[in-house]
């Protein structure tokens, strides 16, 4: 597992499909097995929550497996989730949602997988931002279709012009991407973005597909989330999990919302994909749900804390243009134009043994970029700023 | 959940990708739903264990819970149950596997999902007995791959014929699935038939994917693995999981042996499907692997003794075309040639209560036939035939 395979997939082998060229080198991957061989690394590279799960989670996937609950679930998903997520997406976004509008997954990235490869097609064009998350332009492509980047700047805060994405939508336009939220920038789309967009893709009979597993790591705003922007669900998807917000990563239980004939048609591709969802692991996401949610503020104030001194660390940092992020737990700085962010990244692991992500993992426009994470502590986060600093002063980019 | 969707697909809506009409109604779907809605039925139409999981696995899924075991393993799996999985199928199988032969995933059905997937593509042809699984076709065709069925039939213990498969090799023939013990036949190859095939299909150079799942519940007979009959994994992808040997469905963790390069390739693709297994469970299947296997033992005389009181009620049934059925846990009888077995399937549950899966759902050379499964008590497999016969006795197929 610690070997390198950074040429792998530059030399094709006549067996695999050939749609599966599509799927890059693996930045992140390549990044971590390389600090994996070393020493005293410290990671500000990690995507995932670093709090355990809440106690009363872990109890309820407990008291399943005890009650012998280890068997298939509905296709769709336990009906007991179903009913509490229905609930729960009612209630935060203030409109009814039925079961039937819902389909349990394999954590977000299945629902990520079923959404864009079951309307991806050779002709069809989707508008994503660049940055983004490194699932979506692959999965568009490896099914024909074709991506349309909307570059956004580390000087904007890495906002999107909505006018912008709206310009971009032309007669092959077939969906949107939004992702806020945002992996790898941390920022978050304000309502009048996200309203402009979903009423201008309805109006133009476009999908929305709206990945929100960051959808509670937001910080003093308040959260536009799609299904509190669109009139109907006839032209979106709407995907989250509980792998960011209850820690719950590992547990593998995501999920789409959508009208209930997309879903149903998602539902049978969904069984060839992965037939279910954990069934225990569905129960936790009941508990996450119908039990005290205390556990998500306790959580905000924390990465809210850590994103503070990440922001003034990056301030005092020569060579970094950082900005305010507003949620999720990344921020993504620029080098000067120019600079190869990836260099800089390789460098920064070997050099001072801090683990960064580089920015081209994420897009086209950013390979001057890094990609910096804070679901690590503090005292991680300072100490990886005392051999970064430094090391940027000795550096001539100029 | 209780809504029945048979014409759904039979309507194409622009927004969907067109590879996703490959995918069919779903034969098991739609008669389980229909028996949802009734009273008093009497499933013979599972495709899990009627089992709980024993209790040394459970309490390992709730050791690693409570130890915090919640975030995401390695990509290719959790380092402990790979190694476990290296030794267990070296041992069973006589050679040497190291971990990097190995990829985890979300049940088989992810494994069989990658492993076609990455292989399909417009101009290869795939053979495939018929009746077979039905995931098998429509991921092959979805990929823009053409299926090559081989046929096989109830008076022949719808046992495969090497030299049928290996006539039917053309320039195009890019794979050949296997699968024994058959779902939905439970015939299980004897290993003049699996070393023929793989060996000629190695000498060729085209792949054999072979779907072991169910490769514990074999009775009176050796089992002969793909792993136990190929000389090197070039040309070999072997898929199984937890989910039959050990009463795991609901946990969703299965895994593919191949080459360490197709490993490589697989494991890149699967951070696409599913990014990684379910972490808890996966520390489950490091202590079945471990553990007191006793458990296999025990259920495989349960099966044998449901398997033979099914066949000698099936032998007692008018217009069913029995056989002995050598694993897995069900039995696929032919009705007389011509005979709808969808019709029959409905008509039986409608008027009976006992619910099967018509020969359909399998493939195109066995629809007069029906999938019984003995994964229930012999009391149920016995009140079900005390409903069955005198409705045969009542039909006129002549």
């Amino acid at each position: 597992m610690s070997r390198l395979d950074f040429d792998f997939y530059e030399s094709e082998d006549p067996v695999w499909n050939p749609a599966l060229l599509t799927i890059p080198v693996p930045g992140i991957r390549k990044m971590v097995n390389l600090a994996s061989t070393m020493d005293d690394v410290i990671h500000l590279s990690i995507g995932q929550p670093d709090a355990p799960a809440p106690p009363h989670v872990i109890q309820a996937t407990v008291d399943a497996l005890e009650a012998g609950q280890t068997g298939y679930t509905m296709d769709a998903g336990l009906p007991e989730l179903l009913e509490a997520l229905a609930e729960y997406n009612g209630e935060r976004y203030g409109r009814a949602i039925s079961p039937e509008n819902i389909l349990v997954t394999t954590g977000a990235t299945e629902a990520i997988y079923l959404a864009l490869t079951a309307v991806s097609a050779p002709g069809r064009e989707f508008i994503v931002p660049d940055p983004a998350f490194m699932l979506y332009a692959p999965l568009i492509r490896m099914n024909g279709g074709e991506v349309r980047y909307i570059p956004t700047r580390a000087e904007n805060n890495h906002q999107l012009d909505p006018q912008e994405v709206i310009d971009a939508i032309d007669t092959n336009t077939h969906a949107i991407i939004l992702n806020s939220p945002s992996n790898p920038t941390g920022t978050v789309y304000p309502r009048e973005t996200v309203e402009m967009i979903v009423q201008e893709a309805a109006y133009r009979g476009i999908y929305v597909i709206s990945d929100e597993v960051y959808d509670h790591l937001v910080y003093d705003r308040d959260y536009a989330g799609v299904l509190s922007c669109c009139s109907d669900l006839d032209h979106v998807m709407i995907i989250s999990s509980f792998s960011k917000t209850f820690s719950m990563a590992g547990m593998r239980i995501g999920w789409l919302i959508a009208s209930q004939g997309a879903i149903r048609k998602l539902r049978r591709y969904h069984m060839f994909t992965t037939t279910v969802a954990n069934t225990p692991c569905q129960w936790a996401g009941v508990a996450a749900l119908r039990g005290d949610r205390s556990f998500i503020r306790d959580i905000i104030s924390t990465y809210k804390a850590r994103r503070d001194r990440l922001v003034q660390l990056v301030e005092q940092t020569p060579f970094l243009e950082g900005y305010v992020p507003d949620g999720a737990f990344y921020l993504f700085p620029a080098l000067p134009e120019g600079v190869n962010g990836n260099n800089v990244a390789l460098r920064l692991l070997r050099e001072t043994g801090v683990c960064t992500i580089a920015g081209d993992t994420f897009g086209e426009s950013c390979r001057n970029a890094l990609r910096i994470s804070y679901a690590t502590s503090i005292d991680q986060i300072e100490r990886a700023f005392e051999r970064i600093i430094p090391w940027m002063e000795k550096q001539d980019f100029g």
